[in-house]
């Protein structure tokens, strides 16, 4: 038996139809927010993602040479692939470009609980200013879409990289040479934090007080005591997320999310009840075209885990209905097959779900067969009821038969 | 600048509308047929693909080694998939499952107008038993999904393997020696296919007679002449297909789909008007499963090129109108700013599409930019409105203005 590759999963029907069914939903919502879909390709360039997050990024990918000797890879996030389209054709568009995807990324790594080889994310990104406003529509697009999907118990957190930032810059770490310390603050891994500053030549104070500000965290008002343009920002991004109804914003200036291309607003949502692979969605404020060729463009984006949300809205209890059909249609005997057909396809044209017997199966078999789909109803077709122009419907839910007129059959199913 | 990969695309949004419009239409129409949408990886173990279609493949494919040595390949076409995924995990389902998949596959080939490295394929496959009814039923989601789209010019061609089959084995060339022979009939290269059977020991009269069957093409009524069941097989499939409402299928015999594991029904689907690169669907009743450990099952499945689809429609001019949204929220000035964030909430709330400017930009640019997205009104918002509880609605076409109460503002913009 020949099996899947590791790490990757197929999906049935039924796990297909809860997939589609909020894959369409944030699709929807995205859409309501003036979002525009966009699709990139499944491979890419892999200086692509070098040059976004160093040359260290492909021990983690799926990396190879095609037939030409190109470096490719499979894409291991949609940012960057936003970006390089965007540069390439996008440019001229009327600013701001909203705009949404949805699709796999892969990453080369140990499968485990939650994370998978193939994974599925849908994001969204911004292009053309940063603004508190910019910022806000993004956190409250992703607070939109969890909210339909029904998820009760998610948090969102927001801070700024600009805060750590200056604190560095201030004990004389700036720009590139920040960014190892600001990985490791990002994971909470403090002692080599504080190893890293000292050789960086910052001050044991100064880096208590970077420590700790990474440790701020709660309602907006743990800012009050706080100056500056960071957080006037943040405080500005809050404010518009109440008056569009999202109060369950905290601060959390331990967000650091370590990569080089974030400029300012930063954040994160989890789901609590998914313990240590908690995090659903992150994003923030990033400059990323210059990198590719491009001219410099702020830009927010985020993304969202697909296959975490779903597993947060499983522990949640939240369902979908088994959608099913609405009538299979049951000849009784050869002589009356291709009638079946033919009424099988007069329900399909009035816009009704239905199937047919193509097993040549008789009729107990039959209705057996129609009620794993399930179906709501069954057709049997009988020659002696044709004379008359009428089949039998049956409720599969009740047993409940009738004779029914053709001409009144598709009347009777939209009931 | 980094390009995309050579023969793949980006999408940006209009395309992207227009693609999902048709996407869902076809998702929609299978499942009025009673078919399941299942997903499956988009990379495989190579051996999947060398054991379905013979170690040539390799050359055509996107085949490479991952990190752990593993032979993975990016999935030519989707059929191999679905057969694996039967045996390892729904083999045990009731029958017949009628599946259906949407997905990106992948080939290694120069590209050129309507081939494309990265291309997308909509297919479906019933498996559980080879009945005249079955292939109807496939052929018939076929077309009726084609019928759907507004395609009108499209040619349903249907043939029977068997029927060359057994004119071979007749003449002494049986099982996988006549693949190759079959295989240039299917290209139609004649003299190489008449070579190939003189050398297998076929007399001139025979060969003669095989290639003109081959030829053998027109309204059900061509087969009248001939006898065997292979032919009463076609008859019957068609007499299905004429009670489903498509009449306009014709009999091809020399549809022969040049790979070992078809058993039986075979047919195509061609668009005239594309040219060259006419065909936009193809498929029939095969044998696979056997292949990768499981049990032997009869099936019957077709593939429709979603990208040569697409390219049909715009040949016709069928075309999907632009989404756009409703309504742009206009703030007049920094005071009002948070305001229209709320105002954009409710509208999104009440299931309106709707969007705000994030550019701090003035009235007259913001209107500007809203006649791009295109949106149908503009909902200003200023301060001496708001005191009356207010905003000024514009209809983006007319220009004409009027106030309208805030709470009546959702209900104007549903009319």
């Amino acid at each position: 038996m020949i099996q899947r590759p590791r790490g990757t999963r197929d999906f049935g029907p039924e796990e297909m139809e809860v997939r589609r069914h909020f894959e369409d939903m944030m699709r929807q919502e995205a859409v309501l927010h003036g979002f525009r879909e966009i699709a990139t390709p499944i491979f890419e360039h892999t200086e692509l993602f070098t040059l976004k997050s160093g040359p260290g990024v492909v021990e983690e990918i799926y990396a190879f040479q095609d037939k030409g000797g190109r470096e490719i890879c499979l894409r291991p996030e949609l940012t960057a692939s936003v970006v390089r389209f965007f540069v390439s054709d996008l440019a001229t568009l009327p600013r701001p470009l909203k705009m949404f995807y949805f699709g796999q990324c892969f990453r080369y790594e140990r499968p485990q609980a939650g994370r998978y080889r193939e994974f599925f994310q849908f994001g969204a990104e911004i292009i053309g200013n940063a603004t508190p406003e910019t910022d806000a529509e993004a956190i409250g697009l992703a607070a939109a879409i969890l909210e339909r999907t029904g998820l009760k118990d998610y948090r969102i957190r927001v801070g700024h990289i600009g805060i750590l930032r200056e604190m560095l810059a201030n004990a004389g770490v700036a720009g590139d040479k920040a960014l190892p310390i600001l990985q490791k603050l990002d994971k909470k891994i403090y002692p080599e934090a504080e190893e890293l500053m000292a050789q960086a030549g910052v001050g044991p104070k100064a880096a208590q007080d970077i420590i700790s500000t990474t440790q701020v965290t709660g309602p907006i008002s743990v800012l009050d005591s706080r100056q500056g343009p960071a957080s006037d920002y943040i405080r500005q991004v809050c404010d518009i997320l109440l008056a569009m109804g999202f109060g369950n914003v905290s601060v959390d200036l331990g967000v650091v999310r370590g990569l080089a291309y974030y400029t300012g607003m930063v954040f994160e949502v989890d789901a609590p009840k998914l313990g240590a692979e908690k995090q659903i969605c992150g994003g923030g404020s990033y400059s990323l075209s210059e990198l590719f060729g491009g001219e410099k463009v702020f830009s927010t984006g985020f993304a969202i885990g697909f296959d975490r949300t779903l597993l947060a809205l499983q522990t949640e209890g939240v369902q979908c209905g088994k959608v099913g059909i609405t009538a299979f249609v049951v000849p009784v005997g050869d002589s009356v097959r291709t009638k079946a057909f033919e009424i099988v396809s007069e329900l399909r044209r009035s816009g009704l779900s239905a199937d047919v017997d193509l097993m040549r199966r008789g009729v107990g078999k039959s209705l057996k067969y129609a009620a794993t789909v399930p179906s709501k109803f069954a057709v049997i077709v009988g020659e002696k009821e044709l004379e008359s122009s009428s089949v039998t419907l049956r409720d599969m839910n009740s047993g409940e038969q009738t004779l029914v007129k053709m001409e009144d059959l598709v009347k009777e199913l939209k009931r």
